[in-house]
C-alpha cells in the first residue's frame, strides 16, 4: 500500500559487530536465549562462507529485483543486504553484476529468502550468499517494494541496522539494542566451552552432570536389552 | 503403449553448441526470453561442473534403468544423456559403470530427473551429473520405455538433438532450431554485461536507470522510517 | 513409557566391518537384496566422508540431546552413534563438543535423523556426520529417551551392534547376523563390476545382454521418430 | 522471446471426450500405457470434482494472470483452461471472477500448476479446479505469456485441443490423435474390471494368477517367521 | 533470554473487525497492497471455516505447550490464539481440551504454525483451526516462552491486538492501526467486484481492458500455431 | 535377499483391540509414552475415517503391488493391511478392486506408506485408507517382496499382529505384548480428561497447575509490553 526507501537508520559499532561475528552463529543464537535464527533452508553457496554486518533490508515482489537496485544506494561499508519477497519465490533474483555493485558500495554479502544465480562467479569472487535456492530464473522490474523497512525473512524479523551473522550453521539476527549484552554472553559461553572441550577431549563424560536428571526422568540403566523395551 | 528406440535425429553443429556453452545457463535462459530452464531441484553433483551438448533422451519406468543401456548405443561424441521417469523417483538409476560406458561412446555427462549413485567415483572421474537426488537405491530391468522420443524432464520438454546447457546455476534447454538466434542474443548480452560490470565496479548505481519507474510505481524516498510503513 | 540405557550388546568383528566398509554403500545395499538403505535425505556434511562401524543407538525427544550424553558412555572403539527423535526435528542436536567427546571414547562419527551444528568445526576435525539438516538451533535436556534399544532412523530399523556403512551415496544398515554373508556377496559383486568396467570402458555395450528382454517388452527400434510416439 | 495467442486449433469430438471422461483418470492412464498423468501434487479443491474437456493452454509469468484473461476469449463450450507458469509459483492466480467469466464462455473448469483462491465461492459454484496450492496471494498484469501453445504443466506436455481428464485421482492428458484408440482400450478395461470386481467380492484370490511369478521371483511361503528374514 | 506474559494490550473495535471479516482474506489482502498473508501451508482443518478476531500471540518452544495455557488467561471475548514455535515443529500442540478452555474464555479459534490434534472433535465442536500439520504427537511442559509479545508465524509478524482474518483461502494479518483504512479499501473492492462479476457473467471479456498492455508487451494474435513458438 | 510370505502369527483379542480403538490415536499414543506414531504425512482419504485392527504387513518394491495380492490370502476378519515400499514411492498401488478383495477376506482397511487410487470409489465404499499420496499411477507385478515380516512404514516398525489404530489424527502402532497395559493406561487417561474437560468448560484455568513451573522457568508477568522483549 505504501512503499518507502528509507535512507537513514542507526547501525551498531563495527567493533561490536566483529565481536559477535567472532563468536559464530550457533554460540550467539544460544547466548541470546535461542532467538533470531532463520529457517535451516537458508544455506551458504560455498562451504566456509562467514559474514557479520548491519542489515539493509529489501522487500521485493516475487521475481522482481528493482528494489535491490534501490537498496544498493543506501549501503554503507560493513552493510549486508537482506532480501525477502512478498510470496514464496525461488527465482535467481541476484547475480554477479549486483554483487559487483554491492561490493563497490561497501556491502559485504547477501542473505536472500529466494533464489540466487551466477553461483560459480560469486564463489570465485568470494562473495558470501545465503539463499533458499539456486536458480538461473531471471527477474523483471515492474512491481514496487520497500527498502529499510522491517521485513520477515526466513521466519525472522529483520530491521535495518540489526546485526546479521552468517556462517556454515545458518543465519542469526541480533537486535541492535541487544548487541552489547549478547556479545558479552556469547563471549562468556566461548570461554566456558573451551574448558569443556579440553575436559571432553581428555575423556570426561558429559553425562556425569545429568545423572540426577536421568534418574528423575525414570531412565534406567540395564546390562542387557529387556524384553519390555518399546520404541 | 508404444515404446521406441529412435536411432537417428539431427544435431546442432558443435561450434554452435560451444558458443552457447560459453555463455552459460543464466545468460542463455535470459537471452531466449526465459524459456527452457529446468526446475531448480536439479543440482550438479560437484561444484564447478559445466557441460554443453546434444540431448539423447531416455524415458524410464521409475526405478528401472534398462532404457539407459539402450540409449548409450545411440550416443555420438558430444551427446548428453537426459533421463526422466514416468512417475517421481529418487532411486540411484545411474552409477560409475554406466558413466564409463557413456564416456566410451562419446557421451559428455548426464541430466537425470531422478537419483544418482556412486557420487564419489563420478566426481573423481569428473563426469558431470545434474540430478534430483543422491541415492544408493539400485534398479531393476523389467519395464519398457523409450529412447530419443520427446520427454518432459524437471518441467521442460526435451527432444533428441535439442541443446542441453548445464552449470552451477542449473540446466537449460535450447531448441535446435533456435540455437543460432539464441547464441547471437546471448553473446550480445555477454558484451553488454561486461560493460555494465565495469561501470558497476566503478561505483555507478544501477538504480539510476529506474528512478522514473520507481516514481511511477509510487515508491517514496524518506529520511526516516515513517510510522505508517507496512510489511 | 520405559526408558533404558543398555550397557552391553554384541558387535561384529572389526575385520568384517572393514570388509563391508571397503565395498561401499551402493554395492552392499545391492548385495543384500536392496535392504537397509536410509532415506536419501541423509547427506554427509562434507564430500568424501566415509565410515563403517557398529551402531550405538540413541532415541531422543525432539530438540533434546540428554540421551546423546548418556550414549557416549557406552561407546567402544569403532562404534558409530545413530540418533533418532520421537517426532520430526531439524534442530542442531550435536556439535563440536559432543564430537570431541565421542572421539575421546573411540566413536568414529554420527548418523542423525535430525539437524547438526558446528559444521565448519566438524569438517575441520574430519568428524564424519550424515544428517537431515544443518541448523544452529540448540537443545534442552528435559525429556527422557533410550540408548541401545532398537530404533527407526530415516526409515530403517537399527539395533545396537548392527553395522552402519556411510559414504557419499548415503547410509546403509547391515544386520550383525548377516554381515559375513553380505560381505561375501558384496565382494563378489565388486569383482564382477571390475570386469564389467573394463569391458564397458573398452566400448562394449551393456544393452547386448538385454536385447531379448527389450523385444519381449515390446520396445521397437526405428530409424526416425514415428508419428505415433507418446510420452 | 515470442509470445502468441493462438485463436484456432482442432478439438476432439465431444462424444469421444465423454467416453473418456466416463472411464475415469486411473483407468485411462492405465489404458494408454501409463502416459499422461500429471504430478500427484495436483489436487481437486473439493472431493468428488470430475471433469473432461479440450485443453485451452495458458503460459503465464509467475504471479501474473494477464494471459488467463486473454485465454478466456478463445474458449469454446466444453473447453478446460490449463494454466502453467514459467517458474514455480503458489500465488492464487485465479478466483471466482475469472471462474464466472470462464463459465460464461463455455469453459468447464481449471487445471493450474500454481495456486488458486476464492476456494469457498468456487466450491459453492461447483466450479472444478485442480491446483498445486491454495493461496490468497494476488497477481499483477505486467509480463507477457502465450495462449494455446504447447506447455508443460505438472510434468506433462499439454497442447491446445488435447483431452484433459480430471477426478479425485488426479489429472490425465490424452493426445487428441490417440483419443479414439485410448477410449476403446479404457472401455475394454472397465468391462474386464467389472468381472474381476464380482469375482473378488465373491472371495476369489487375485494371487491365484501370480503363484508362478512369485515362485519364479523366489518368494517362499512359510508357516512362521524364520530367523533369517530381513527388512 | 527474557520471557514475558503481557496482560494488557489495545484491541480494535469489534465492529471494525466484523467489517474486515465480512470482506474475506483474499479481498483484504489485496486491499492492503498484498501485505500480511501467511504462507499457504496454513490450512483450515475443515472446509468453510471462517474467523475474524484480535490476536493473542504465543511463542512456544517446539513440542511444548505450557505457554498456551498461560495465554488462555489473557483472552477476552473475540480474541484468537496465534501460536508459533522457536524452531519448526509439526507436533500436535493443541487439542479438544485446550479448545474447550479457549472457548470458555471467549476465544474464537486458533492459528498455529505447528501441528494440531483431536481434529475430529474440533470439527464436531466447529472450533476453527488453521495449522501446518495434523499430528497426534503430544507435548511436554518444560521450556519457557512468551505471551503477547510480537511473534513471527508462517512468515508474518503478529502483534497482540492485530486483527486476524482466516477462511478457506488462508490467514491474513491487518495491523490494528490500519484497520479502518483497510476496511474502507476492501469494501470498495467488494462493490467494484460485484459489478465486474455481473458483467463477466453476462459475457463481457476481461481482456478488453488489457489489449493495449498485451500489444505493448509484444504478444501477437495468430490464427494457427506458428512454427517458431517456444515454451 | 530372502522373501517370505508368513502364513501364521498371533493376534490380540478383538475385545482388547476394540478398547484401544475406542480411546483414539492421540490418547493411546500419549498413554504409551509417545511411542508408535507414524509420520504426520499419513492422512485419511476422507474425514471421519476410523479403524482398529491387527496388522498384516506387506513389503513391496516401489510401484509393484504383487505382494499385496499375496497378503490378502493371509487376512483374517479384523485385520488391517499395512503396506510399505523399499524406496520412496507415491504411485497409486491400491484401488477399489483390491479393496473389494480385502473386504471379502475380512480386512477392515489399509495403511500405505505410498500412494492410493480410486479415491472416489473407496470413499463411496467407506473403505478407510491412510496414505502418503493420491495418485492414479498404476503398478507392475515384477519384483519380489515379503508378507508378515516386520516392516518400517512411515517411520514405525510394524510386525504382523501388532495393533493398528487410525483416525483423523493419524496412525499409531501398539505392540501386541503391550496392548493390555496400554489399554488400561489409555482408559484411565480418558476418564481423567473427561473431568478436565468439564472443569475447563466451566472456566477453570489450566495455567493454575503451572504457575510454579513458569516462575521457575523465569517467565515474568507484566502489564505492558516492555521495551526489552525479544522474539
Amino acid at each position: 500500500m505504501r512503499h518507502y526507501v528509507v535512507r537513514n537508520f542507526p547501525r551498531a559499532e563495527s567493533s561490536l559487530i566483529d565481536r559477535l561475528g567472532a563468536c559464530g552463529v550457533a554460540t550467539v543464537h544460544e547466548a541470546q536465549g535461542r532467538y533470531g535464527l532463520m529457517k535451516p533452508y537458508m544455506r551458504p553457496i560455498y562451504p566456509g562462507a562467514k559474514m557479520a554486518g548491519s542489515a539493509v533490508t529489501v522487500l521485493c515482489h516475487e521475481g522482481d529485483n528493482i528494489m535491490i537496485h534501490a537498496a544498493i544506494e543506501t549501503l554503507k561499508p560493513g552493510d549486508v543486504l537482506v532480501v525477502t519477497t512478498k510470496a514464496d519465490c525461488t527465482d535467481g533474483m541476484f547475480g554477479d553484476l549486483l554483487a559487483a555493485s554491492t561490493r563497490a558500495h561497501g556491502g559485504l554479502g547477501l542473505i536472500i529468502d529466494a533464489g540466487i544465480r551466477d553461483v560459480y562467479d560469486l564463489t570465485e569472487m568470494k562473495f558470501p550468499v545465503w539463499a533458499k535456492a539456486v536458480s538461473a530464473a531471471g527477474t523483471v522490474k515492474e512491481s514496487p517494494g520497500s527498502v529499510n523497512v522491517p521485513i520477515v525473512a526466513a521466519g525472522q524479523v529483520v530491521r535495518a541496522g540489526d546485526i546479521v551473522l552468517a556462517d556454515d550453521d545458518g543465519v542469526c539476527i541480533v537486535k541492535r539494542e541487544n548487541a552489547e549484552e549478547v556479545a558479552k554472553l556469547a563471549e562468556a559461553r566461548i570461554k566456558k566451552e573451551a574448558v569443556s572441550r579440553e575436559e571432553l577431549m581428555a575423556g570426561k563424560l558429559g553425562v556425569e552432570k545429568f545423572r540426577g536428571k536421568l534418574a528423575e526422568l525414570g531412565v534406567k540403566y540395564v546390562d542387557e536389552l529387556p524384553g519390555d523395551w518399546m520404541s
